[in-house]
């Protein structure tokens, strides 16, 4: 079954009673709800350990799917392109495969990550640390698929609609974003047909997805139908109302677009089941984890051991837009410590150590901090 | 990083000082913990929209870890098959490869599923209804390599030990589950090392796992790095204290085994992303999901509109071990229905339409119940 533009064109008339648009309900203090629940069992972290693997496989990958993930055929998808072109396009899957084809490695982060942690807490989809991975990502530059199309000069953004269709803040929707046509003409943003050499799992967009290198994942579009230039500000929901930092529900915000450097470490030791406390013996341990920024190259992660900040060894980064393995041999004294890291990317920003709130709780990068017990 | 039994072993020393055995902390009537949702967040369920998919892929699949996932190496791997035989074994991944392969359809389901449903609500991985998935195992009969090792005559179980190690309950451990001698010598029960025709995830056990159909996921150890027969029954943590129907704390109990019958909806029309409420259009719509039993052949589906039920068609199973399709067309029509869905198997079990309590939240199958708006 798919969600066509059909049903979600018949679904606007069965939802015109509901509320103006809003992101979501009010931050609160309370205790998480079912709805966080329900969000959560859809929505998959990378568990922290696959932090040991340069690449991610599906499975371990995050996944962050705003409505149902769709479940498409590849044989009759086509990829319309039109709006402010000179000659529209509408391309089968076949025709995009014979197309130029460029490999990149990703790291990919969601927006919204960290947003459990936050004090109040944003009601959205309540990610603890773990919601990036990085995957090698094949397909056609979009620039080369623009410039087939022509784009009119007036133009000032591209609009990428994916098949996948649902209600957010009262608003009936298909998933759609936009990029400004300086960042969508970039040589590295791909239309992606394969993730680490494999035709696309469902839920990272079969047949095709947009990949953003640098930016928040809410900008590489899944499961793509058409892309459409356009010669004003795209003003859809994702765009206008979602993914903005905002102090408040009445400030309108600015967009989020590219990554926060952060950094995340493999939590050492083994865990309790329950508590995911970790104990690990005395003795040397190699403490090590990943560090990405889409501002540009991480130069510096330092590891806090009791509140004391070394400067940990960086491998060279998998590529220009994914994570650099960072590491820092250890001995572990007995008794309980408080590790945590903390990176500086190319432009001198760096983590915070205390949370920056905004309303819709996006670009968390606080500096991650595990409990262990050494014995 | 590897987690050796050596690290295991030294991690006795550090937890010796912790409390006795328990599942879990007491069943509450409260709300979430941070630490349920550290588990929601490892721990992925299987999209309902995936019900769609006769074969769930990779990344769908529903995937339970108690400790951390392992990051192994295939090439040095050996499987150690030992104790009460006439030979015992160690075994490569490319001796395994040369054995005789068999490739079985299984319905897996963990046990706790449903468990968030439940009032007082166990503390523990917090599932709503998705813990499910349905693949392709292929690989070694556990009966031929049995034989190869001769059982010795007064065997009474088989212990298989994964390489997934932490502590639980207080208790330091590798995990281990034990099965009967005539459940380990059923023909189906199979030693994987592939899903759905490819290498094994890591998170579903690479390189090796045991594939019990019919049991609940908890038999099916993943990791798998021994076998050891056993003159005894078996007390490891995950036998003796977790995975049983208890009453209360002080109720010893009886042993999860079978898989209890159950069926699940593709929740129809559209989703609200945060809240997940559906919107449809009025209309004819086919209702449709999969059921499946540990106990045999489900027989029936019927599906329950506003508290009616109607008989579904049920469609053939993919295999012994797996869920069946079944569908019901219905009109829907506008305003707001409550659907639902119940299956019944060859025993003549039918799923609960009230929870059926137990202290650890196991077994759980109580029907599913779909809240639709209609306009």
């Amino acid at each position: 079954m798919q969600y066509s533009n059909q049903q979600s064109t018949r679904q606007e008339s069965a939802t015109e009673q509901l509320l103006a648009p809003s992101p979501a309900a009010q931050p609160t203090s309370g205790p998480l709800t079912r709805e966080e629940l329900q969000l959560a069992a859809r929505n998959h972290s990378m568990p922290l350990e696959a932090l040991h693997r340069e690449v991610t496989p599906p499975g371990l990958h995050y996944v962050l799917a705003h409505f149902d993930i769709p479940d498409l055929d590849a044989s009759p998808w086509h990829l319309r392109i039109g709006g402010a072109v000179e000659r529209a396009l509408e391309l089968s899957m076949a025709a995009l495969r014979r197309d130029p084809a460029i490999t990149i490695p990703v790291t990919l982060e969601c927006a919204g990550n960290g947003r459990s942690l936050l004090e109040p807490r944003p009601p959205s989809q309540p990610w603890v640390l773990e919601a990036v991975g990085t995957a090698h990502w094949t397909g056609v530059p979009l620039a080369y698929l623009l410039g087939k199309a022509g784009v009119l000069p007036d133009a000032v953004e591209v609009v990428f609609t994916g098949a996948d269709a649902g209600v957010q803040g009262g608003v009936p929707q298909q998933y759609a974003r936009s990029l400004p046509i300086r960042e969508a003409l970039r040589p590295d943003v791909v239309l992606a047909y394969k993730m680490n050499g494999a035709d696309l799992p469902p839920q990272h967009g079969y047949p095709l997805r947009l990949v953003v290198p640098a930016w928040y994942g809410m900008a590489s579009v899944k499961w793509l139908e058409s892309i459409e230039v356009v010669k004003g500000p795209f003003a859809g929901f994702q765009q206008a109302v979602a993914y903005r930092y905002q102090g408040s529900a009445d400030d309108a915000g600015s967009p989020v677009s590219r990554i926060r450097v952060r950094s995340l470490m493999v939590p050492p030791g083994v865990p309790d089941f329950f508590t995911r406390e970790r104990f690990l013996p005395a003795g040397p341990v190699m403490l090590e984890g990943r560090a990405w920024s889409g501002e540009g190259a991480v130069t510096a992660v330092e590891v806090g051991i009791d509140g004391t900040w070394l400067p940990a060894h960086l491998d060279k980064p998998l590529g220009g837009y994914a994570w650099r393995r960072w590491s820092l041999p250890w001995v572990a004294s007995t008794g309980g410590h408080v590790l945590a890291c903390r990176a500086t990317d190319i432009t001198g920003a760096t983590q915070p150590l205390e949370q920056n709130w905004n309303y819709q709780g996006m670009g968390n990068n606080v500096v991650q901090r595990v409990s262990v017990s050494v014995e």
